[in-house]
């Protein structure tokens, strides 16, 4: 039985994750932190759920456990020293911000407009998608969970890419997201009367932060436009393709073959789409394969997933099964 | 043409009264406040709206209008000097709060737990109902316009009251209403993953704010328990009413004549109950009555109206034609 | 391992059942039926469930199965036959209709218009709800599983008339359901133009075919006034009783103590309110409990379920794990 | 005091046309027909609306009126005797479907894979689109109301188009629609369980019916990717679109100066980009343009419009006003 502890367990993703690890057989939860609910249950914040002590960060002991889940906001102050003590303690971690996918220092700083804060970690990180970099996950100490638009990018282009089928090197990813994305932080963002019943765009064209995972992964120049669904959860992709002129849809899908004996990735049949209903509650990422125009390359991705699920907690928690020895899909 | 002001422009209830007074053949507006958004424009906020510009509350020029709408948070501690200076100055004030709503001081101290701040404006204020107290509305300098809540509870049950139809007191309101009355205020009660999705009661029993109202103008003994959809805008109360036994379908009808020249006012057909849908976007209260128990004089009522129009902005404009000596229905 | 059978499995409910049988250690799914996508696979028309054939209703082996589902729309005119043939070839039955709800034949024929149309099968069907039948559920050959809306009100109510509080006959229930308690048929009632974005009730008073199985369990006489709530899942009933005068908080909460044993009944603590987001996706059911005028006895109850768990597939494997000898909250 | 006639009055566009002509100061309704509902009241089916009789399509009175609006689902049998009777009869007709907005009897067959079923008709027919075509629909006796989708690509590309700014003929078009897009007849695709809460993308590529529309009428080629969105009304669509290396921002919004007087067609500042609730319940086209790569040409353009109003109905009441000689605004 290995013991974990949460960071961060009051957020949407701390959520879910609790939800998963609860009805995993060979772990327990050793502690689960909050800011404003410690000292509180979580069953006092969610009545359904279990009644977990919460405690400031400051009381969670280190000690007693294998592998920690750090759930904090992008830009909190506390994760590097709480990664730095955790790594030191010999303890390995799972973090789900932004701050250790971009594996190239120069990169990073580039994209961020600054060195990254502490190299160190960031080069001992490994970008947590299992499909890709599973070896290493299993290694690795620190493991940086993916961003959740990403995936619904990276997993359907890869194999193209891999393939050497991808002939125009600029891909469209017009991507639309439920509002779980954007977190339990208030915000005109998440307010009810701004985001039921309508739609947006926002930060379009190559202005997004997670735009740079997507261009690690795939190595394409890639147009992004994110979307504000008004959904709880679920991403939906639809991506604009330029293959070699000529390929068929047959020669197309064998390209995702490379996928085949992935357990979460599902190549849909001939003429079906995903749909975000088919993936909610669910760790699949499912995709449907559009052929457009057969003669000049022109094809259609659409790829789904749960952000929470695949896209956040239920990753994390294929990966803490590949760094501590379960079977990868174990309580998934 | 007549020059009105409004303090609050930005919140949902200041929103849809400009789009109201935009289409109003015989007022202009004068100004329009804002807090944070002072300095822009309203097309700044909301892009397909006016460029009027948004002024904070003290370079609002009071003697420009005839009338001004207070459209501010309840409790906000600067509405009490302003409609004092707004009346000194002989202008016209309808306020959204509920500050003066409740008309006898005692009951006010009684359910507030403490004096009105303003007793002599208090009793200058004319609870702002038209279809119960017209006549005193078109001679008043501050009407209060009245509840969203109250109203799906005292149009309904005056009729009744005044036709001696009602055997018990006691009267169970059980109300739901759209997200929009909770205003544009941040909180977790309005954010997106709290709301949306999902149901939930709240200040069951007797200790909702608004209780008072329904009770000062019915007379009645409420228990009122408001609901949260996950809806933009509307509110529907199914109500429990004991009237005299064996008071029939038709003469529980009978008692809405009263009602018959309000243009405003829908009783439905025998059998036809009113959805949010029939009254979102209009000015209706639409009523329909179901006999449960004719023998112990058991009915249901089910009320619906649009919080934001008849139940605030539409109101308001109401009040304001009977103020300024316009036709009643103009612009609405 | 035990061997079942899924009559109608392509409805909301069907889908549910089949969700959490694919999860259950001891179960496996022998067959399941559907009418218009019989010849097709289950992963056709759902992507990402399994690739299960779907077969005609005649098609189906009954004998290769321990017991059978039947989740066919209320009124099926073959359901009986279908009982009929496999309570005689052995085999245990869990039906999803209201056709074995009510067990006494007189209390049929006064709320339905006529007799029941299996007399027979009437009288050895028990009542699905196994906080209240667990042994009969046990022994039984054919289960009734329970109405959705019904559970809202029998489980609350129960424990405080055994407890000898009740003190009015007459309770009021006004619940509100998700949508996808219409299920799948076609429907302006279930149209998304007609059902989205608004709220509406039906059949209010004594008029729902549900009521009877409210008023057998609890012995009371009960108001009711259905729903419908833009949501796809959930139920959230609240409920006006009245108690023997004086009943404190403390002796109306010490009722429940009967159910301090039941894995899925939650009595939240005083003060708090169960919301459709708490028990969305669980098995619970979540009680409240307000007091609000002790001297007259008067509380509001709030009651919130998964009208497709609880209320539906959940309770229908809750009953398969004591008909079949698992321990009770297997798979749940 | 012109008099109209309404085909089709009790579907979605049916019931916003009849509530912008009530509301119209030059206009009275003659008569509105519908199929189920004939013998009944508009307010029958809908009961805050007018009492307006509904005939069956027999018995409306053709030679009562001035004008005709045809709003039938699209492929209506009974369309093309209709229109051609309502021209003989010296009638100017309004038709809500795709039948004649195709203007090239070679493009129609080409594209439907058939000849025109009244190529007499399709010639006279005029295209719908005020912006485009005002002078024409003046004179017109036949007009074709655009398409809903193809509104929200033509009028964000035709001024890039007329200023010679687009240098790749291919644009690409990701739009998001509404379910009222759907129309109000039953099928699975607008059942709530399977349209809420959810999102899909259908027809994309080159196969949606109204992708002639926006070729004719920009004269491009165009990848059209539809999608389903979980609200009622309004449409996003996402342009990529190539423009000539190196068009600064200020070049390309000059293009929309050719917009400048139009009273429904709003560019936004820049950096602005419109959402659904912007234009929801508003006759206004809004429009942002988001420059990406400026040395490729590479802009994002992002038009949002209510496919009810503008899109349908309000279309429909502009193009009568102009047909009609009144003001191009009146009743808007």
């Amino acid at each position: 039985m290995a013991r974990v502890g949460i960071y961060g367990a009051t957020g949407y993703t701390g959520f879910e994750l609790i939800k998963l690890l609860v009805r995993h057989p060979e772990v327990e939860i050793a502690f689960a932190t909050a800011r404003s609910a410690a000292g509180q249950r979580l069953s006092d914040v969610f009545p359904t759920m279990l009644d977990t002590p919460l405690v400031a960060v400051e009381a969670a002991d280190l000690h007693a456990v294998d592998l920690i889940f750090t759930c904090l906001p992008h830009g909190t102050s506390e994760l590097i020293p709480l990664v730095q003590t955790a790594l030191e303690a010999g303890k390995r971690v799972i973090d789900f911000s932004d701050t250790f996918r971009l594996t190239d220092p120069d990169d990073y700083a580039r994209r961020r407009g600054k060195p990254h804060p502490a190299p160190e970690l960031q080069s001992a990180a490994v970008y947590g998608l299992p499909e890709l970099h599973r070896a290493q996950i299993r290694q690795a100490h620190l493991v940086a969970n993916t961003g959740c638009y990403p995936l619904s990018a990276i997993l359907p282009l890869w194999p193209l890419e891999q393939a050497g089928l991808i002939a125009d090197r600029t891909v469209i990813v017009d991507s639309k997201s439920g509002v779980s994305g954007a977190g339990r932080s208030l915000g005109m963002k998440t307010h009810f009367g701004e985001t039921h019943e309508t739609f947006s765009a926002y930060s379009v064209g190559r202005t997004h932060r997670h735009l740079g995972e997507m261009e690690q992964e795939t190595g394409l120049h890639i147009i992004f436009s994110p979307h504000l669904l008004p959904v709880y959860r679920g991403i939906l992709s639809t991506i604009y393709v330029t293959l070699q002129p000529g390929t068929t849809l047959a020669q197309a899908r064998a390209a995702y073959t490379v996928f085949a004996d992935e357990p979460f990735i599902k190549l849909l049949p001939e003429g079906r789409l995903p749909e975000l209903r088919h993936v909610q509650q669910t760790m699949f990422l499912a995709l449907g394969l559009q052929p457009v125009e057969i003669d000049v390359g022109r094809y259609i991705i659409v790829a789904a997933l749960d952000n929470l699920l695949k896209g956040a907690s239920g990753q994390a928690v294929q990966n803490m099964n590949l760094m501590l020895g379960f079977a990868e899909t174990m309580g998934l």
